[in-house]
């Protein structure tokens, strides 16, 4: 059983729940962006992705890539299946007309992605990180830069990286050591090893565009000492750089996809934006890259359920305890889609599946909003949004991916755990994505420390009550969510306090605060579903997984309310007994 | 960094936690087992499993188990050390001296397995099932049979298979198509075919023991009508059957153990037990072979906490909040054991380790209780403790290897997820301990409705009752914990109420009942741990696990003892509402 999209789930998403044409035909750039466009590209990218990139899946984990002399050959079909994915324009989908691009909306190339990554995670990480290095240099790049390189990026003729882990520093980059000196014609020598370097060489395009996070002489130790450099695989002479992939790294799963140890040998290269800003650069690709791979997260996910329930949909095993249900017919076992423990877990995985969609979704068109609002002050409001969502929905989303992908698994028993299936494959993929581009507890720590204590809240509150004022009170469901949101807006201050008096307290309950904000998120997201113009299918569909939401996945945020407070409150007394040991 | 036995922490929760040579020492066999006989074991059979099989693991799972011409070829070093194991008279440690065994407690065993275990997981598959082969046919072969093959089991001369699954039977062993059929010799031909079994064949003994269940002729459909055949590779007179090994299956992970898909072409068996009494036959087994993955769980689990430790007391990734760190010294960035995000992760996966080794040492002393105790009542507590531990260890254990060893893998960021540290290998290699022996969600079920309902809650009160009783309400953990298992004795009332009205409804909170019975049970050995009598080197390593316990894992309980109680007030009301609507 293949992964194929299913674009009727997104088009409910996105026009039901989302109201998406409108608000995207608000925006300048996409006044004819209506719902026949969305689902024609929509259905022609179903149709890519279900015939050219799921059938290289399995051979891309089982061949994998393979190195040697310094050169990475991808595996069978890849750079076939990449050329067509040029040819098909899909690359330029959402990048500017300007630079060649075809200036959709941001949702549909998120949707592209999802089903990409779902189809084939490996194939995906190509492509994957070209509309960050693309963003990076449309804002930061000087203009002969732009000229060199915007087009080419923009069409997916050439790849690009982002170089920024060396073996000391993982997640410290302010470790960084690889130096760039300044040359007299304006280009650096840049000189250093980086690892982990995701399509650092490959066989998928003549050239590779490297962004290099680098320090140049005399920088200041630290974060702040870092600069972005911009260095080609191939110059501008057509001459080979002196960069030099030494080995690929053998790994759990996503073996399709090249993990490149790198070497810059005095390579040359040109400076992205100023001296000593070079993470400011970085970050400008930061939200866009991290909802990218949150949705790597759902795409995945979602294959693994479609997996399992075709499996739950054809195994007998058992009668299922209560009624004789429907499918039982003269068969002496039921399908294990009716035992309650199967159930559950499909269930439970398509509310995760749904109500995160709808989140990523709502993501991708305030990153639209952000872009292109005619108003300044819609503007920040999205901007606000990706702030503070973007670090919840990469976390949590990737989490998710691998241990509702585990569960799936489940299902299959023993056949899930064989390569058969194709589920566990899903599992080991999905793995990584709790890792990279900011590990799950650097998400949650950039959520908590840096976007919500800093301003006391506020902006966290401001995103808190545009949720509330999405809903209707009048509602069962929507009053129970509203209760939430206000629990969370408080908990904000009850941390703000406790960190006064311990510094260490937010980092010690980042995670928790996180999971709590993930699960307001999704029980607005289902209560947005349910109350969304829904045919009599579309609501059936649905039935189950938003009950499995509310009995099974929405009680985490009770214990996780818990656990916070508790720690916060637990401060509050040691710094109490504190006081009163020092006025005695 | 390799795996290493510890042996003072077995001895401390032997000793300090559940006073073990002094409850074996009150059992006829073991009356000269004082707790310098137990080291002498335990540190011989650590220097064994640090020496021998340590340094198998890697090279067993990248080269794993191939197949050629009906022949299975296991990794390089696994003859060498599995002889080793035989001559070393490990196989025999527990098994009876009448037999050739050394008639040492089962707790001393179960000890060795988890080391092997965590050590090596798909070699110490090979001995597995021995223990379960042997007890079996020593309750239910015949003379001649037990004659025939007790001795060789009993030193691991030769090895076993339990051959229970069919293609179209995972689960549901009432499928079971195999048949044999009895000759005039006594003697059965036995026809079929059988998949996932474990050790099928291998080049590691001549002979290989397969105990297969089938069907007689004119059996009744379903479980009542399967027997127990005794199926050798190797025939008496030395031949061969005619057992064949069609393939090996490609697995998530386990390569170093072949997992088999048999053929048996009319070969030559023995029935043990009576016919229509398989099942029953291999029940036998049951309690002991669930503990074994339990302690795989405990075991795989261990070994990722000690690579995460390791990794996380050398690696150095930005300033921890707080105090500086006595381990910062002069230099710029801290170790990450001091980041709080890591510390949680660390102590919890502690917390998890020790408190279930103290609740499986506890259930491996209670199968010696039962097996030896003077006492019938005695031997009866000690029977209905396995009953209903035993499934819940196997579930919680074998979940939370493999979530427990993810988490550990987090801790080692990208360097976890590529192979280096082996730590990506524990991940996969531990997925499989959550299906095979019976999947989790069938633990579950044995324990709500084959063990806990049936008798209305009377053996699970007076096991909780038992655990009430061995704590000291005068201390306030042990107080908590006493709330904790009087909640549980009223929920399963509450269960059985709702039962009555949806069949459905046992199922659907199976999962969550069993989780809860588990954390009542830790929090129970926690409280136990606590309350020893520890050195203050003891003590101090465990007071942040302990923190954790409480803290963070705690907390699941009244989550899931909330999802239960409102799924059964669920059927309370829409039974009343029934009953109204009937009545009016």
């Amino acid at each position: 059983m293949s992964y194929t999209p299913r674009p009727e789930d997104q088009r409910f998403i996105l026009n039901a729940v989302l109201d998406a044409p409108s608000r995207l035909r608000a925006l300048a750039p996409f006044t004819d962006v209506d719902d026949a466009l969305q689902q024609q590209v929509l259905g022609e990218a179903a149709r890519f992705v279900g015939e050219v990139v799921t059938p290289l899946n399995r051979e891309g984990d089982e061949v994998g890539c393979r190195f040697a002399n310094g050169a990475v050959t991808t595996p069978p079909g890849f750079r076939e299946a990449y050329r067509a994915f040029v040819d098909g324009g899909w690359p330029a989908l959402a990048a500017a007309p300007e630079d060649g691009g075809q200036g959709l909306p941001t949702v549909l190339e998120a949707i592209v992605y999802e089903w990409m990554s779902a189809a084939n995670h490996g194939l995906t990480m190509a492509p994957g990180l070209l509309h960050g290095a693309y963003a990076c240099i449309k804002h930061h790049g000087s203009d002969a830069l732009k000229a060199r390189y915007l087009p080419q990026l923009a069409s997916g003729e050439w790849l690009a990286t982002m170089c920024l882990t060396e073996a000391h520093a993982g997640s410290d980059l302010g470790q960084v050591r690889t130096r760039a000196v300044p040359q007299a014609d304006g280009s650096l020598r840049v000189a250093g090893g980086k690892i982990f370097i995701s399509g650092g060489e490959h066989d998928l395009t003549p050239n590779i565009v490297h962004l290099v996070l680098c320090r140049l002489p005399d920088a200041p130790a630290g974060p702040k000492g870092l600069s972005l450099a911009l260095v080609p695989k191939q110059l501008p002479d057509g001459a080979r750089n002196a960069v030099h992939c030494e080995r690929i790294e053998e790994k759990m799963g996503l073996h399709a996809s090249p993990t490149c140890v790198m070497r810059f040998d005095e390579a040359t290269g040109w400076l992205i934006g100023e001296p000593g800003r070079g993470l400011a650069a970085m970050f400008v690709m930061m939200n866009a890259a991290r909802l990218h791979v949150a949705l790597q997260g759902i795409g995945l996910l979602d294959a693994a359920w479609q997996k399992a329930d075709a499996y739950a949909q054809e195994r007998r095993q058992m009668r299922a305890p209560g009624p004789a249900p429907a499918s039982r017919g003269s068969e002496a076992a039921d399908l294990i889609a009716e035992h309650p423990a199967v159930r559950r877990i499909l269930d439970t995985q398509r509310a995760w599946v749904e109500g995160a969609r709808t989140l990523a979704y709502r993501s991708a068109l305030m990153l639209d909003v952000a872009a292109h609002d005619a108003d300044a002050r819609a503007r920040e409001r999205a901007q606000r949004w990706c702030a503070i969502v973007t670090p919840v929905l990469k976390a949590a989303c990737t989490h998710q991916a691998f241990h509702g992908a585990s569960e799936c698994l489940q299902v299959l028993g023993g056949h899930g755990y064989v390569r058969e299936w194709g589920i566990e494959q899903i599992v080991r993929d999905a793995r990584v994505t709790m890792i990279y581009e900011g590990t799950n507890e650097i998400q949650a720590i950039d959520l908590l420390l840096r976007k919500v204590l800093p301003d006391a809240g506020a902006a966290m509150s401001a995103v808190l009550l545009e949720l509330r004022d999405a809903l209707d009170a009048a509602r069962e469901t929507d009053a129970d969510v509203q209760r939430r949101l206000a629990q969370l807006r408080y908990l904000g201050t009850t941390i703000a306090m406790a960190a006064h008096a311990d510094p260490r307290l937010p980092y010690e309950v980042a995670d928790d605060y996180l999971r709590l904000v993930m699960l307001a998120l999704l029980a607005w997201a289902w209560a947005r579903i349910d109350a969304a113009d829904a045919t009599p299918a579309e609501r059936a569909a649905r039935t189950g997984p938003a009950a499995a939401f509310r009995r099974w996945v929405l009680p985490e945020f009770e214990m996780r309310h818990g656990i916070v407070k508790r720690a916060c409150e637990g401060i509050a007394l040691s710094h109490a007994a504190g006081s009163a040991l020092q006025q005695s």
